[in-house]
């Protein structure tokens, strides 16, 4: 019954400079409102949907930058990892190490990310029902890690759609889990614009709110200074950072009503 | 941005006495938490499972019940409505007339219903979009009846499963019309009991929060004082009375902060 | 593992002289191949999509070209029927009685049906799952008639797509009903034209060959001399009638193989 | 129009002699047919449901009986990889290396595959269109490797459940890569029994109809002596041996009737 945590950024670690702004910017908004915040980049777009698409800084040039966000801003750090030889140097440095959708039944990334002692987040794949994630996590945890979060980016409904079946908070958390709701990728349309992802950024707002009053312990979401004017693979889906005061501020009062009440049948 | 609406009841008009009882119960707890209340009753189960199910008492019967509630209680009165024969004589003791999910897009139906001058609930077929609701709205409308009310009750995912979409509620909502959350009806599994529906009342109190937040003019719950022990077809889905209370003061907190609160990106 | 049966005809009965035409040359090609044929035609569309959209030429006017059709030209007719007063008089001249898939739970129009004595087709639902046909076919047979078809039409998949589950017609051919598979619904795109549903004619072919692969008593059909200038509801996924001889051809080949061959396991 | 490939042999390499006499009982069968054979083995199993589930024999013994299954019984042979590290050494002895489905977006992988200038075979993901494939295909022919082969494996279809659509086959194949259906994998029900994957074995031969009617290059199909009692993941859906010559006669009569008639419309 802890308030929700926070894990932001841009999808794309796209430079130093770019991402130390938008950590600085995540942590006051953030904090001004209370909000304990994980700072989230991506060094790698190892599935986008065409091969023409840009992939990203690489491992070697975003550690640093980490360390630089942990070390200046005192924020704990978040990326996703690919296969298993990353999850040793990655841990090294960044806090939680994150298993895309795609990747979360991989085994040898599961146990190999699992041994490095970090904090590990699963994504739930599209093709994955809810109750599924317990054989996930039971992946990590029998590899002798119990810091796990699940979560939540939406199930595959018809082609090129996903949607957010809210009764997975519930299930995934009967695990003993603290399970998260991602928030933008959430609203992608997969390869909905023929070679790249598409999304619906207004319905971030309304996919948050419902995920926070269902009960949430973490809330996923990216964000960018400028989301419309950018190369990474998630523009359509980030909400701009200046939205996000007005959006955290109304969460957070939803939040506290759901955790401060006595609990409702 | 007015406060929800309950339309709540049980599930079939069982009796005389059980309705009486069911909406004193309701007008009750509602009323002390200062939320209007909508009585609800079916007359007839016209689409259950199997043909060996109970169908409910007939519309000759129900209607006296219905004028009692309303001139005992104050409540105004719902039913669903089957045929267009129906929508005259239902209508002139019945507020509104809701039309079936399964039967949202016969015309004749909805003209009908729309012609009594009745408010007029549509359920969202299980089969369509969000939307395509407002071809369905303009149906009634068109026929000289602004006022309609639609109704969230989950989409087709699979087979015997429904999903409830929250993103369905801003986007009928662009309609126009005043939007409601069937929270007891979309956690049903449409066939999932072999000869009945099944359905897990777990999910109400879940489902209900996350469209509350979302956003929502109307919520509708089906109640019952022992939903275990009744032979109408949404026992499995139906919360008990005794339930009711500490949901609905959840709720109502939830909605304060949504609609109090200046607007969110 | 008897030949199948051809079900055709236009969407909409446009005029007699137009059912008449069509009637003929689909008796002629499906003559020339020995596949025994039924006439279909709706005399009105009860559930289109938009209010403004064509309803169709009524009962009255429908009736007489039903009667005429069998007795010059020698076919079995079938036509859909919309509520229970319809049946008894659509039932003294039309040969088979269909249920729209909409409607498949709706007891009362069940009943009526079965209990005039005539083919009942109905038609399964785009929400339910095949195994739950067999409660439907139950309210026919309970009701005194076992002359029933299950039509497979397609199965919601998420938003303004149906998808064809061949597993659903070994399924429902475990009742015991023969089973129909139709071919031009499932290719439906529900609503996709904004007030008007779309489809691709092109996937008739392609879904035509799978059903009778897999094995079917009948195969439904709409065609039209000239399908993409009809206000009838289904014109983009009619076929046209000179498309017809050499679809049939193979369809009749394939239909060969599987029911003169061994049982395959 | 060439009569269709089958890529066929038990989930897991279980063992040298089991997978020798799985070949040379294959390769007997399809070679009385007339039908060319490529045998698939997995050596490792990375994506299983639970932990504790078997692997496989791995890397280093599964090549040398590939080897030897090429040379004593002239067979092409098909495993699939997981890592970008194994695609070169695979690729020394094995003739075409499987990218499995949950990996079909995963960049390095793709490249690594391709640049061994063997032939590709990607499994469409549950969670893709199938025109999305062609992104997919994109990823291979752009690192300079033209031999591509398409698999349709099933899509997504609610929780725990995979749905065929048979429009996916001639959607992929315009692409201009020849497209395989998978038959036992399509049957799976994805983590149906708790902590394994279940099947409807039944389902093998309804679908392989349904898929060679419409038109493929290739049939890919799990089989075993004794697919009851095994430890591999895919027993509920692989086809016993003994029942796949009365399979296989009546797919290559209908595989005849498609692709000598002329062409359907």
């Amino acid at each position: 019954r802890l308030p929700f945590s926070l894990i932001a950024g841009p999808c794309q670690l796209e430079s130093r400079d770019h991402a130390l702004e938008c950590a600085a910017a995540i942590k006051e908004i953030a904090g001004g409102l209370g909000i304990p915040v994980v700072f989230k980049a991506s060094f790698d777009k190892a599935n986008r949907t065409s091969i023409s698409a840009t992939r990203g800084v690489g491992l070697r040039e975003a550690l640093p930058v980490f360390a630089e966000i942990k070390e200046s801003l005192g924020l704990p750090t978040l990326t996703d990892i690919h296969n298993a030889d990353q999850c040793a140097p990655v841990a090294e440095v960044v806090d939680v190490l994150q298993i895309p959708a795609f990747l979360c039944r991989q085994t040898d990334l599961l146990v190999a990310a699992a041994r490095t002692g970090a904090v590990i987040n699963v994504k739930k794949g599209q093709f994955l029902a809810p109750w599924d994630m317990k054989n996930v996590l039971g992946k990590v945890v029998e590899s002798g890690n119990p810091n796990v979060l699940l979560t939540e980016r939406g199930a595959s409904f018809g082609y090129n759609t996903l949607v957010s079946d809210m009764r997975a908070l519930p299930i995934m958390a009967e695990t003993g889990a603290p399970v998260v709701f991602d928030a933008t990728h959430s609203v992608q349309q997969p390869g909905g614009l023929g070679t790249s992802s598409g999304g619906d950024r207004r319905m971030v707002a309304v996919l948050s709110r419902a995920a926070v009053a269902v009960g949430v312990a973490g809330l996923f979401m990216e964000t960018h200074p400028d989301p419309d004017n950018t190369t990474s693979s998630d523009g359509p889906n980030m909400i701009p950072l200046k939205d996000l005061p007005a959006l955290l501020a109304q969460l957070t009062a939803l939040d506290r009503v759901i955790k401060t009440a006595p609990e409702a049948p």
